[in-house]
């Protein structure tokens, strides 16, 4: 079968030829239908100590046909339309058994940097992993709730727990996770603004919902934030982007009883720099705000949000589709910051 | 002043003349504009024990102007345009203290029945129930927000706690209160299955956002909750009806961890018999279900539903306006239950 | 290796002898060295269609060895000593993946009802039910913490969420589960009113931390609790006993927003009459009363359970012990009702 | 009437003689009956912005009886034992509505900086502020209930969540409020680490239940916590000290899913640098931490603070008292930090 593969840090892919894996007794072989390729598969390919050994086919967030099913597989069968949860985690700790399993005590590390992805023509998952894709969603539009979706489903839900007329501000907002948050606030029942960079990203907010939107190239945000909200500030921000200079920023956005969401940070490896900043306890005391990190989801929001896709309320952006041999140009997109919503490999 | 006052138990209002009031120290008085007519006054004035003293003005759903403002009122000024919080609480207990003023240790009754209401041209309010009018929300709708929209925001939000995805039945949801049940449970990003007697009844919960409705009519609609949700039953059902019937219908609509949530029951004065009912503990404790009850809000919930209305996320239905003179006419249409959505009187 | 074994609805069990069984590749063989014996063992093995066939091994609340492990178990090791979760669960739906397994999808049934479970020397059980058990807690110790501890631990932590100060009436204190649930509720910082029948069973709630007693036999326990209370009521009523009687009392007890957490309720099969019970919707709604059912625990809460066992903040209350031949014996005290907290079944 | 006031910022309090003032009509005036004394007050008086005119009379924890009501309060009378809410808030916004009127928007101040407080034989408050003194619950331990016991009821229920089991650090844990804050942690179940300094603090924090203790002058005390915990770190971190310093250790301290909790920050005005701190967003989103700031209480949770002192379930710890003219005795022994617990000043 055919592989895009990395053989070191940080390096471009290239197609290979690698013989279809066998599922252990409790995996099963997937046929892939769809992957999608956005900003985190490029940070992570570049940073230290995620990929455990070279070569590697990247690739978590996917879509596919079940092939075969290992013996003891009984909750999957050939012919299932399925997405995984890209975690591999120990399934018996504390954490996987309260629905925190991104906090497994015995992670393993990621589909596409501990063990092969979805980057190539099948790859074997953990039968456990596995969610199955309702009928009406196809597989393109499955990959994506599988990473880019359900993340800002628990950010939103779990985490900023947004309600009917609370303020958001998603930092963001135009990228392959971030638009859809721009989405999910709104369905929350928020009333969102949404930050980016340029007309065509602030553009791209406001199809997706954002009741209004500020481009961050104009400097701090903060004020515009406030004068919006008539002062007040928000009732959280939700931060996709994750740079010092960001997170400074949003602090700046909360009001009394504001959360501030991290998804994620820019990686030190790729900018140089650390994210790490500093905040003001007396001002996190008087307006009693707080400062939640939000990881990923578990697979019963896995679940959730392909519900959502089937019900028709969150409406993936895919706006570029390559082919398995042409992801690196996909890749090219997101190392500049041109690509606006997720790309995706498609494959038939 | 003129007032539309009631004379008896049950009876019906009377037009009379009476002096303007004079607010207390801590009062204001208020030149009505605008009052909510909705089937909680009809049964509140037939049901024993509300009514402190005959006659009285009822009226508890307005929106007007402040005109005076007693010596120790500090939070409010003359030309205010503000609605109010029905309640009328003690201020200090444990229960008003935390937000839960509905449960108020030393509870004095309802503006409209413990003292005279806004079926008048003006009344007096203790200046601590007020809540201010944004500048672009009307008098009409303001006055609709004060019960019938902040009445499901809190069911909706504290007590179904509906999010993104989850399935909702809106039991009753034509009503004055139920319509905004169907819009805020869609708010918070429910799908909605509203239950209600009659194609005109259907058709509005259709306009106002259900993603399904149900006959009431046709018998036992628990088979078709079960049928659109594929077997699975409902996160929530929130009741507006409050018959025996239909809670036993609700529990049957339940699914895993499902949430019956109770805002009325018909009063037994009224409806010659008791909405109590039967329930089985061993489907409570096998499915983890939970029933709440839900008692209208308090004043920071009332603010928030203004911020809704305000930001045009909920649409106030009002389908009939009347006259101060007429509201016997809203009365007869609710008492027929031939009104979909709220009544309400408007005075220039 | 022996067994004591029930060969048809209700029966008493049989002293029997089997093979040793052999743990499939997912699974493990664990050596029994104590078995927890209680009123819930009692009442299923007399419930129609728990057990799924005759001749069945009951025993679901134990501790052992683990002496073989399958092929596919990476997470625990010959010699582990263990407790299980008695759950058999899917381990891929929703629900088992949200930490609520009790609300399985796809569940099949009790260890010890659908499985042979533990009232023999031998066992095989799904490696993925396991806990394992701290160095400093004996395996009787460690038994009881799977069932009669944990339970509690859920119902008072997760459902009626006790905390400082909190008032609390358990009722059937004096049980296998309930005693523990006093001394829970305790833990939890609340005021523990604890009611059973007769003075050795208020004696023993008092010895395990209650700060008042009643004595059911009595009657009408409410007026107390209202009396204890200075007639406010109760944060909290933790029932675990479960008949019409006990719930319709219960809800008497009740304070402003109280929870009445339903434990378990009284098999029909057993008692006769159903447990079903009358609630008023008005004073569910006046009062902001919650109803909710609470299912056992999930993985995590055993986890938790064992650690307090460990830290000293639970002690199990075992008050009979008896050989394997002898666990009828302990089933017929409390088929009379006579035992005080657990028995268990101690092999060597 | 004497009172000890304050003449210049940060300067000794001095002996003076005023006319006993008189309520307004919302007011109520009350005799002290005992003051607490403790470091927030010391560090206030230091902190430019907080006494909003001089001479001022300081003293915001107080208990007393009321001599007299104003015209309009209906929840007083003459001879009630009460202690007071501290915060002059307005009663009316959003926030003083949701229980949280420590966020109140239009907030005016604290009892002893922005009016006369209780360091003096009389004073006049609002009565909306007050709370009554349960009949066993001596002067002295209200007084110190309304601030010293309430905060950490508030931190350790509502912030910190402390819960049985929960592992919780408690920095500061000798001082006046951190003291209280060790008996809390405990009350909810939690098994305590307390940090303090020097051999008789950490005495101090084991007579109040704490399961462990560390001497904090021996740098840093994070990896006692790890060993403490085999490893896994704590559920929660209360930091009642709040330096620079502190902080960044707390951090060390988390588990998977640890808290946070600031109650407190070393004001720069006295400790001539800033808390603030730098924080690392990948390790709060790689551990799903949570930070939060905790403010105070609402008079509810003032209630419940009563209630446990009542029931016995939270001893006060007065180590010192004084007269009236000895307060600055009690302060020097605070500026030195050798006073273990509360100090107070009590007057007949």
């Amino acid at each position: 079968m055919k592989a895009m593969r990395i053989h070191e840090l940080g390096g471009r892919l290239k197609l290979g030829e690698m013989p279809v894996p066998k599922p252990g007794p409790n995996e099963v072989l997937v046929k892939v239908k769809a992957t999608g390729v956005g900003l985190t598969v490029v940070l992570m390919l570049s940073t230290r100590g995620l990929v455990t050994q070279y070569p590697r086919t990247p690739g978590h967030e996917l879509a596919g046909v079940v092939e075969e099913v290992g013996s003891e597989v009984d909750g999957s069968r050939k012919g299932d339309r399925v997405t995984t949860h890209f975690y591999l985690t120990c399934r018996v700790c504390k954490w996987c058994r309260m629905g925190k399993e991104t906090e497994c005590r015995d992670f393993r590390g990621y589909v596409g940097m501990a063990r092969d992805g979805a980057y190539a023509e099948y790859l074997t998952l953990p039968a456990a992993n596995l969610a199955r894709i309702p009928d009406n969603v196809s597989f393109v539009d499955a990959c994506v709730a599988a990473d880019a979706i359900c993340t800002p489903y628990h950010a939103c839900r779990a985490e900023a727990q947004v309600g009917p007329g609370d303020d958001v501000v998603i930092v963001g907002g135009a990228g392959g996770v971030g638009i859809h948050g721009v989405q999910m606030a709104r369905l929350c029942g928020g009333r969102v603004i949404g930050v980016d960079l340029g007309a065509a990203k602030l553009e791209a907010m406001k199809a997706n919902g954002a009741d209004a939107v500020i481009d961050g190239t104009e400097g701090d945000w903060s004020e515009t934030v406030r004068r919006l909200t008539d002062g007040k500030g928000v009732e959280a921000v939700i931060d996709f982007v994750g740079s010092r200079g960001t997170f400074e920023t949003d602090m700046k956005c909360l009001g009394r009883m504001g959360r501030l969401v991290i998804i994620g940070d820019r990686p030190a490896d790729v900018f140089g720099e650390p994210s790490d900043f500093m905040i003001n306890p007396r001002e996190i005391l008087r307006n009693m705000w707080e400062i939640h990190g939000s990881r990923y989801v578990n697979l019963a929001e896995l679940h959730d949000t392909l519900k959502l896709v089937s019900d028709g309320r969150i409406t993936p952006v895919i706006t570029k589709t390559v082919p398995l041999e042409g992801v690196e140009e996909a890749h090219d997109l997101l190392r500049k910051g041109t690509l606006i919503g997720r790309a995706a490999i498609v494959q038939t």
